[in-house]
């Protein structure tokens, strides 16, 4: 199958390197502005109007333009494999429409998970089994840190900057520390799993920008260990609930055994039981694998990821509740209820609260941000 | 897609309840002995006489007449999937050929891993990445042995009987017990993951029916757990070593959060990096889907598990070298180097080995039955 490829960044490279080795994929076209050669076109017009080109693998990021080439690629009747988490979490439900009016496959099992095949796994799962539940860690950056700080006994500030100078990090990590990575993972996960296109403004998100050496202390003191985790779960109505939050883990948690960048990704199916998935959430070479994973499977008669019937849906917090450990401005009033005397540590009060209200606990600290809060589930 | 089914068992009949809910596959025909109904027959003939079935699906488990039924099935011209690792590990190199020749499917996605899809994974994964290592923890009795004599300090009697109760372990154990369900595993693993079917008895086996509660003491002063695990390693030179034996790995190894009858199964490429995949590797339900996971890629294309060249080969264990613990009945001469003095413990003498040649560990101990030895995996 010969391909045009949009963007030759991290993951295009990536793929560009692993297709050379393949028989059955060639790259004809790479639309790049930085480099030139014979293949490589800088007008997405060349790639649109070669009629050889059967498929065209996005990795360029961002929405735009991906959302607008990849609805022009698909409206030429081509199909489109992207890694592109942000573009199929704001525009997945119209580009899979707009996918199956042209008979063309849309398809981005790398947009969540990486290198982990996840996303293609979920998709083969729910054809013979009801998921009823999903989630994991899905963001290596912010695992990198908190890993780091707990086993280093590090300060957030110093662990970003050499996850920066890693390469973990972004410059501007404020979609990663903010769990808005996570997120939109999410995203696709319910709806591959679900059937439910979710909103991000619908989803309580909290990250970990605002974690202290002496929530890790406290954490350590317990048994327990922080990690940054999406879940969602489905009820037998089919009612929804979905969030990203910072844990706490027992240490004999598998979700406790996720070291440094790792990924770790779940679901639980009536028949399957709990499917968990750890490896590469991300990098050149896993991505680029998955990407191309996801290329051979149209070959193989792929098409979606959702089912056909896969429509929009706001998440159902209103029973999800969690006992938390939260870490506040000294003097800062909670809820009656929320829990008792608070443990005061310097400029801080301390609780772990009786079970709250996720939604409720996420919508009374959106505006305290130097808050820390975590769920905590002993096992 | 209509279907024949060999075997109405625990598998089987799961199988039959799941194609129940499934819009595209239907279970025509039941081969089975023991019940009568319109669907079912206890003479093959009927199936491979019955144009409308394109595809078998066989739970009969065992080698005879399993082996027979799939060369008769696949020699008709009909696709051929099976839960039956004992007959994959026989005959698979057989059977793939006969499937080539008649241009069929041969699929076993279940024979290994059971309700985790490894197989399928690794197939897929091989053929963008280079596998360099594959293993794991692939037999869930075992597991659920180790894990209860450790959790519970129990005798490993005890726990036998106790999983036998449960239905985790037969009546008659040794085919779990002794490794060889590990071993028949892995060898589909190598045969899929390295292109090579190995035989047998060219793969150091041994299982866990000698273990006593000292081991287990021994490894837990250590901060060491104890579990079965296969491992195989691939080369630049493309030479194989394969092995299965106990391995006492650290308490935060991915290995040592295996709880109960889970399985974990991994692989490593150059590309991916490390992959795991956790869940039920075995069970009615969790088998079952895998199965009709594979029913599912044969209407997708998917025909084969191994690349079209696999050939018989043997593995080459000379540079294998782990450190043991190693207990022997009191007295037991070693050869020079392996150790210095023996810790005595009553009638035994226990080692912490040298790194010793991990053929020669097995051949030494082969005759020694009630010693027990597990490789040390510190990390």
């Amino acid at each position: 199958m010969k391909i045009g490829l949009l963007g030759m960044g991290t993951i295009g490279s990536g793929v560009y390197e692993i297709a050379q080795g393949l028989s059955d994929v060639e790259v004809k076209w790479v639309l790049e502005k930085r480099f030139q050669a014979d293949y490589i076109t800088d007008d997405i017009s060349v790639i649109l109007s070669d009629p050889e080109i059967e498929l065209v693998v996005e990795t360029m990021g961002g929405l735009h333009p991906a959302y607008e080439f990849a609805s022009q690629v698909l409206d030429s009747g081509r199909h489109f494999v992207t890694a592109n988490k942000l573009l199929v979490s704001a525009y997945g439900p119209e580009l899979t429409a707009l996918a199956k009016q042209r008979g063309v496959a849309f398809l981005y099992g790398a947009a969540c998970g990486g290198g982990i095949a996840y996303l293609a796994n979920l998709t083969i799962a729910r054809g013979v089994d009801r998921i009823t539940a999903l989630g994991g860690i899905l963001n290596g950056t912010t695992n990198y840190i908190l890993d780091a700080m707990q086993s280093k006994n590090s300060a957030y500030a110093d662990v970003l900057a050499e996850a920066q100078r890693l390469g973990y990090a972004e410059r501007d990590p404020s979609s990663d520390v903010d769990g808005l990575d996570t997120q939109r993972k999410l995203i696709l996960a319910c709806a591959v799993g679900f059937d439910v296109w979710l909103k991000p403004e619908d989803i309580p998100t909290r990250g970990i920008a605002s974690v202290l050496p002496v929530d890790a202390a406290w954490a350590k003191a317990q048994g327990l260990v922080i990690r940054l985790c999406a879940r969602a779960e489905r009820s037998a109505d089919g009612a929804v609930r979905a969030y990203v939050e910072p844990t706490l883990v027992s240490k004999t948690a598998p979700e406790a055994a996720i070291l440094s960048n790792v990924n770790y990704a779940w679901y639980e199916g009536e028949r399957y039981g709990l499917m968990s998935y750890i490896g590469q959430g991300a990098g050149k070479d896993p991505t680029a694998a998955n990407v191309l994973r996801d290329v051979r499977s149209v070959d193989a008669g792929h098409r979606y990821m959702t089912r056909e019937v896969c429509a929009a849906g706001t998440p159902d917090n209103a029973g999800a509740m969690e006992r938390y450990y939260l870490r506040v401005p000294a003097g800062t009033e909670l809820p009656a209820g929320w829990a008792g005397r608070p443990d005061h540590s310097g400029a801080w009060d301390v609780y772990e609260t009786n079970p709250v209200s996720v939604s409720e606990m996420h919508e009374r600290m959106a505006n305290i941000r130097s808050a820390f809060f975590a769920g905590i589930r002993r096992t």
